[in-house]
């Protein structure tokens, strides 16, 4: 059985203290096996990047943006393979992959204006013939620790942005579906970036916690779920390093009364169920006020919800795959029995799923709950999975302090036609990422990403500018040249100044 | 005897369970005591500052801004009070005040700036008919915890930036000489701020860690020395808040065998005894390359240094003032001797002085101390006095390697004619704040504030453009019309795009 | 009778060649004159203002922002004053001055921030070891030329921009209400500009064109009517200045059947009558979509055009004041005949007005015009006094063609509730400056203000963000520093760059 | 013979009212000719790019910088034919055509960066629930005029930023070396550029007027001599368009005493002599302040020139080719017979050049002239051939005043190892472009290139940041809602803010 091992120093090795299953979640049986890695391996990764920092900060940034530029086109060369790897460990549809790939060259793309984006501030005469100016400087070695819903996407929020910057990087990817990410490192080595400025590791605890306590690394970047993100922010600080920690979400929708419901049913189809939910930006609450456009909305809903496929990734008539593994089933199928006997109403039921010729496969059909209620288990935590929960309320108020009142405030979305009602929402609610009519309002490459609330910790938001800050050093220097004679040496009348 | 206390939405008020003596170090007597708040009451200005920010965020930010310009003229109108008080409990002589005003003012006028540094960035098209901006809201509450040393400029820093942004604010100034502080933030309200969103206490570490465990509160700006900082940013970011905290310094400055003497020689004395070296940003050792100026320098700055002057902070012909306490005098004096026995040679001693009629001031005389080594305990640690170090060593790098290799990042300088050598230094050395010929770099008001290694911990600089970004949060906003009839509504024609 | 002179290297004059009525609009009688410049006295001024220049353009920006800071203080001091020299030669009533002031002093405190605006941009290693940075320079000698509607806020739009950033000014502000703005020049040198940094002029086309014509002079900025603006902007470019020439207008409001009909009614008759029309923002054009809102729109200003009242600028109680002069009256009264005879329907006639009391001042009551057609002369020209006139339309593309059709695109304005339309008009209509539910979308000073078409010739904006940019030269420096052997001389061993 | 035509609406004609020779200039030889177009065909490449413009404007942003990164590949893949096309008839030798087409391609990769720099500015709460902000929208069909010297290069300066910008565009390339032009215009097709984003028109003075006039064209940019420059400056602005107009320049490198003289004499050769001097940017004075380090420059240089091999651009060991035309290489030749008869002194004499096997070669060999008077023609003018004159002056105050009183203001450098005599210089000198020890500073393609005095006429520079404004227009929207009830609606109580 193949073992996937790390990329340190620009070659691939397979060294490991321990090794863990992955599985191909469609067929739902284990596929490969990962090797994890000791705390040897990481600091192996750590002294590789730490080794190639010096010439790398000082290669200029137009040489290190072409490399990006070369990436960019590598990545989409290689689309189709890369899409067949993350399916292959994560079960994620191929056109939903291609998703994913998309969103993540775009952030690569973001990476070749780094002439410009790392552009510091020129003040002249500060003081009397005294000018200061600001430069940002790369931090040294810096570190990556990432999801299994996102291998290619959210490795590619942080490295891009990170050693175009002048870092080196030390990546630990997700233990559960690694192919994908170590398959993208090798690309960006054949783009022409030196050994040792990328590395990836595979591992668990011991590895992250290398990372977290060993001071040559500068700052630790992180996604994942919120008690994790949590423990991140506080271990990584309490080393002094720089952390900005992704947590997760609970993304509500307020459906108003005015709100165009074919569009709402469409959006929220792709929102709460592509990826099997498994996003922190899927929509998993729909609030909707007043009984009336409730009603509809679940009558429509739950028609257009007998319509959707699911099945293994490799089929693209699928709309969404299994979730991640067995123990995730399980979960997930929890929640909704939770919220059963909680007193809500399970309006389309996706338990016990099993498509034929999968049935070993982690499934679990698109879910749709209504009466959900803000005590029940199933509203309070993050599901992760394909459940759209329905929330009924009488005021746009209500729904509101219902988001605010919520742990999460990664994202939210309100339909309406109105622009007050808009305006409204967008300028008060405590959530990070606002949808008008857009249910899924993760920031374009070159806007941030980032939560409010136990969403996120740290101040600077994910890729983006605030990625560019995050990844660098503010240096500012102030000058003054004494009179050196070099000038007025050979000078026989005096000079003016114009 | 005056009791000192505290300002809480917008009334002076005593409450206290404990009282210190505040003293005048001139003269070395107590003549105040301070009220040291309690939990509760320190609460009580959270309440108050958590009850005024929901107006507050809501004012346009113009309105905000000219609460700032009022402020400014405000500050200069009062400028001899102010100083006054800052000399009485600090020490310092006054136009070392004024000095500290001057800077603390810089602030108040960058923050005038607002409406510019508050724009968020507008995307049209990020999909089709998709537009996504962000905007750069406010955190809500947010905690400053300033030190003794600059009473009125470390606040100055903090709450106009925050406050401007949005923010309602809890201030700690020190307990040492807290009247200053409290009568600029008088100045605050009387300048148009509604009640509640200045409030200051002062404490000790009971106040701090009310401060840092209350969960209302949502970042912590402190400066300070590294030990508490480090404690600061711990126990801050553990509670999930965002911190910025600027620790100690040993700022080195490089003296080339280039160097213009003179300029070095006057430079240097304000840079190392000015405000008695309790700066964070005081030039404290001096790093010749050569032996040939290092005995140059030493034989000019000790023909200099007799001619300084030490006394009383309301005596303008005074250089520098007493230190800020007897522990503090005695904990100076101690690092001196330190320096002695571990075989520096003491080319002037400032060791028990005791200026006439003021023979009971906590002062310490201008010290140099040549023949330094780097594993004195003298160089190692901050002192924090009127001492100036010299390390003599052979080549530029090798003085490099000494400032890189030290705890500290704070501030350094180089003195030399040369184009390259400057520009080589400015690029490689890992301190975050970096003079040509300028002892003392610290950056204007415009720029922002921050050391590297040890000397601050988070990612965001102090004041300027990072204090615009630490105090505020980003929401970014996508946003899709759905076509609604209105347009279209009562229109025969199809609407061409031109 | 007073004879208004010059402000020329900081002390008034009274040269001329000839010299010119001042009116009180109010009463409509002379009550000083105004002394024309010849060619000799304008040279004097841009004499005075390029000897001025090097000393100006090397005193750091901090200290040009704090003069504008002063000026602030001074203006708002001498509010009552400034609103009170405006009325009496221009008519508008004092609350009207009150907010042309208001706006001006905006502009004031947004050169406040110069320090923050003129940063250039620092680009570490553009190639190996080689650096780049951009500066932003003044120019020089900078002119300026103001209209008679807004002799405070047009030219505070101008000079305190020109000068923060550096340059020297002559302004030449409309010489039909020339005392206000002499006014504020002698503010800005109490508030401590030095003598000939700003130097104004009256006068007439010759001293126009001696500007335009002068080598010296580097830039111009106009605000007058179109066919003014054409010839400034040919005449300054053939002799190589750069130049930015604001002309006139054309506004349209955009009536939407669901827009808040009480809204529109109320902030139209501010929009339209306001200073007697006489803004180049005026909204002059409703455009009703559907008879309907057409109708009921038309019903309801009538009734409150009934309430509004006019006469002398010293009462309060007034909504509006008199026109300019006795010519500018008869040719508004001409247009709205003109209406009349081309078939348009005259609701409510302001022609023949005569205050009691005020028989000779030159009013003009508001007016009402309905069933307006584009091809009248009314609507294809600027009549710039209290004319609203209301065209009907079909649908929206309609209202929008005849808006793109017209020759001017300075700004126009939506009413409606719905987020498409408002983002569908914004998007693609040919105007600069566009108002959601806004009837006069004038940019607020830290935004810049120029309208698309005729109504602007140049590239950039007047004030904020493109004002700074219009009043500076961008520089750009390479640097490379050859070793020397200053930083290697005295070194042994090759230096590590880390 | 070949015809090369134009390139409209996406595919090749051949149209003309007359026709021009197209010569091999290291030949000598006509080798094809080049189709001029008339009025007919240049309003019909205007027809196509005013087609063309409504739907590429509302092409996302993002969608537009892809074509670029394509284009970017392209370009790189094809580098060897465009390097051949230009060599052809251009005469330039290979490796100069590759650092051209390089220089090009940054530009190309700027422009993939325009989703960040097309951002507008966003402001909340300009007033009380008000919002305002800026959009950058594209002009429409807007103009380029480029020089024959860098037929590939300033092509690339001007359409990448515009059409990203989402203009569209009419070059009229230089007819002297057509081909390289119409080859990536075709490249850029072949990336995915609609038709009629992008159209070549080749053409002489009828082409050029007719593009000035026509009134669908907004913007002008041009690059060529200052005479042409003017007339395009004066006619594009008389008809109301935004124009940048980049002319001619005589770029002064001071000498001084302290330089490193290896360091001048290699770089000055390249500056001098590269690419024949046909470079705007050519180092063409070299001001010595001193004679000893003029004795030593001048010796040294005649020694390096005589190294120096010219001759066909297919030969890589050439330094340099032949000048453009017959004509040119006459003109070039006169002015050194000038300043020999003018008093100077002919170092190395390049007239009369014939390298053996291409006789009838437009060739000029490098030449030095010494002893150099201001007062000299071939001073005053601009060479545009492989001539370095040498003036010699006693101080640099001397130096920077007789380059502050040339015409031309476009480029300059100093050479000395002292940072007080640089900082003097690119703080006072007026100039656009200024190097310290950099002979050639043409500012990097994510900086902007202009130069001052009657070097440019306009506001905006070229490229870069400028680039990006110069081709979009600002729409500043100021946006309120009117309550609706929609919000509201179904609230049954009073909604808080927070």
């Amino acid at each position: 059985m193949e073992l996937i091992g790390h990329f340190i120093n620009g070659a691939l090795n397979t060294e490991h203290t321990r090794t863990q299953a992955v599985f191909n979640p469609s067929l739902g049986s284990q596929t490969k096996e990962v090797a994890l890695a000791g705390k040897a391996t990481v600091e192996e990764a750590i002294a590789a990047a730490e080794a190639a920092f010096p010439e790398w900060r000082n290669t200029p940034v137009l040489k290190r943006a072409r490399v990006m530029f070369k990436f960019k086109e590598l990545l989409e060369q290689n689309a189709e393979k890369i899409c067949q790897l993350i399916g292959e460990e994560h079960g994620k549809i191929v056109h939903d992959a291609a998703g994913e790939l998309q969103r993540g060259i775009e952030n690569v793309e973001y990476a070749c204006g780094a002439p410009e984006f790392l552009k510091g501030e020129f003040s002249k005469n500060v003081g009397p013939s005294i000018d200061s100016w600001s430069e940002f400087q790369p931090l040294g070695v810096v570190a990556g620790i990432t999801p299994f819903n996102f291998p290619v996407m959210v490795p590619l929020w942080m490295f891009p942005m990170a050693i175009v910057c002048g870092n080196t990087f030390v990546l630990k990817p997700s233990e559960r579906d690694p192919s994908s990410t170590l398959f993208i490192a090798q690309l960006l080595k054949e783009a022409g970036l030196p050994d040792g400025v990328l590395n990836v590791v595979n591992g668990d605890k011991e590895a992250v916690d290398t990372l977290l306590h060993d001071t040559r690394i500068q700052a630790v970047s992180f996604v994942g779920s919120t008690p994790i993100a949590e423990y991140i922010y506080k271990t990584a600080t309490a080393t002094g390093k720089r952390c900005q920690a992704l947590g997760g979400a609970k993304n509500h929708a307020i459906v108003m009364p005015d709100a165009d419901l074919d569009n709402v049913v469409n959006s929220l189809l792709g929102a709460a169920f592509g990826s099997s939910g498994e996003r922190c930006m899927a929509l998993s609450v729909a609030v909707a006020v007043g009984d009336e456009i409730a009603d509809q909305m679940i009558s429509k809903l739950s028609n257009e919800i007998s319509t959707l496929k699911y099945g293994p990734y490799s089929d693209k008539n699928n709309d969404f795959g299994p979730v991640i593994t067995a123990q995730h089933k399980a979960k997930v199928e929890g929640y909704i029995s939770s919220a059963e006997q909680q007193g809500a109403k399970i309006v389309v039921d996706g338990r016990n799923a099993a498509p034929s010729g999968y049935e070993n496969g982690f499934y679990v059909g698109a879910t749709l709950i209504d009466q959900v209620q803000p005590n029940m288990t199933s509203y309070k935590e993050e599901i992760f999975g394909p459940v759209l929960q329905v929330i009924r309320v009488k005021t746009m108020q209500e729904a509101m302090d219902l988001i605010d009142q919520h742990e999460y405030g990664n994202g939210t979305c309100i339909y309406t036609r109105d622009g007050e009602a808009a305006r409204y929402f967008s300028d008060h609610i405590k959530v990070g990422m606002v949808g008008i009519n857009i249910p899924l309002p993760v920031p374009v490459a070159y806007h941030s990403f980032g939560g409010w609330k136990r969403s996120l910790f740290g101040d600077l938001n994910a890729y983006g500018p605030d990625g560019a800050r995050f990844y660098t050093r503010r240096k500012t220097i102030t000058q003054r040249w004494p009179s050196t004679n070099v000038r007025e040496g050979a000078q026989f009348s005096m000079p003016t100044l114009n």
